[in-house]
């Protein structure tokens, strides 16, 4: 089943913001309780918006957060220093970091924190020369990062592969161009995983639900299994269930019918 | 952009039966206006709950509609006498028949009223064996049918192919072998159209919405551009406009962004 990663706990939300600011602990507590009961298995940590201040946040947010509950983070930062510091004070099980690409100087400083800590790893399929248009060309660089990953003792089950989608608003073929990656890497690479942000796709346009809604059942079908979301979205949740109950991944359609006995079925 | 087809002109719906017995002419005036200004490109007739009169209440039906509308109609019947009535007492520009298969009784009935009255055809990929599991052989119809109608004269452009979907309740693969079926087809026979059913997938549990939803957006990433459905479901036809933005259908958005404009985009 679909590999949820709680989003809520990132300071670009302004509540989240401001609980850190004034260092409100019962907040991010309940926050990341809130999305473990939901049916989150990681919960992400980005505190991206304090710069300078990045890594102390990131370990005062970890410390508040391993004191509530033992679900595995996300540790969510394009800087070394940052998930280094969140690594080093995490004690929950094997933590992902969220995120490496095959841009050599991201590429230098975030590997080696995946192997010093044993941690699962995102990996945004774009280097030096950006995202490529093609999707033969992104699963290239996938395939150049899992080689060299499993040459340095990293399982493919670990590593969760971002095929990357632009806004539709600024190329209409974006979305089929991410569909068509996510079919490639998971025919040439099974033992990996494939994640995607949700909301890219639809900046620039209105009603962005609609569209969020509508490239997320798509891509469920080519292959996704893995997403940083609200698991307090409860329509998107449902719209998971139903998915997985479509593409063949729920047998007997057993967790579709208890989500619905539960009463988490919304439309 | 997709072929709506109107389905509210069907007895199996409760109030369309009591209007059709009542020869309430303006209930049925009104659902075929309605149906056309929501974006219905044809008006299906299906009156098949009157066994032994089917074929009166079709004409009945076709001259009150043609009364309102011009948009061509998609007579719906399995019985052949029915089609021919309604065919006959037909003016509305090309419709289609609804439907044929290629069993062999069913073919020989209803290929000669598409020619003599030179309509368009709903084709099911099932034959006397029934409908096969595999979507290459479900493929094998088509392509039989394909070829026996252009024999015949018929353009690919006027074959509408159902690849049938069972209900996953049933079988756990159903949808996925359908979708496999739609994009073999698209390939292979790329100038017809694809249609299909978009509740009996659901059928047996519960929130079907849910499941039909999700049905039809990986249905027009797979290929499908036509379906009988009920335009006047604002939601169900948010989330076409949303999923043909995102296939690449809508070039910059345009056909989405009028609809946002017009405030028909309902979540």
């Amino acid at each position: 089943m679909m590999v949820i990663i709680g989003e809520k706990i990132n300071t670009s939300i302004k509540s989240t913001q401001s609980a850190v600011e004034n260092e409100d602990r019962t907040f991010i507590e309940e926050l990341a309780k809130n999305q473990v009961e939901a049916g989150a298995a990681y919960i992400d940590v980005n505190c991206g918006t304090f710069a300078g201040q990045e890594a102390k946040k990131m370990e005062w947010l970890i410390q508040v957060i391993q004191g509530k509950v033992d679900t595995p983070l996300c540790i969510d930062s394009p800087n070394a220093k940052a998930i280094e510091a969140g690594l080093k004070i995490n004690r929950n099980v094997k933590p992902i970091i969220n995120s490496i690409t095959a841009e050599k100087e991201r590429w230098n400083a975030i590997l080696p924190l995946a192997l010093e800590y044993n941690t699962s790893l995102i990996a945004l399929c774009m280097d030096d020369d950006g995202i490529p248009d093609e999707p033969q060309k992104r699963l290239k660089i996938a395939n150049r990062i899992a080689e060299e990953m499993v040459r340095k003792g990293i399982k493919l089950d670990d590593i969760f592969f971002d095929p990357m989608v632009k806004p539709i608003s600024t190329d209409n073929q974006s979305a089929v161009l991410t569909l068509e990656t996510m079919r490639l890497i998971k025919k040439e690479i099974p033992e990996a995983h494939i994640i995607c942000g949700l909301s890219n796709v639809s900046f620039g346009l209105p009603v962005r639900r609609l569209l969020n809604t509508s490239f997320f059942v798509s891509a469920i079908f080519a292959g996704l299994d893995a997403a940083i979301m609200n698991p307090l979205d409860n329509k998107l949740m449902a719209i998971i269930y139903a998915t997985e109950a479509l593409s063949g991944k729920d047998e007997y359609c057993m967790e579709y019918i208890s989500k619905y006995r539960e009463g988490s079925l919304e439309t």
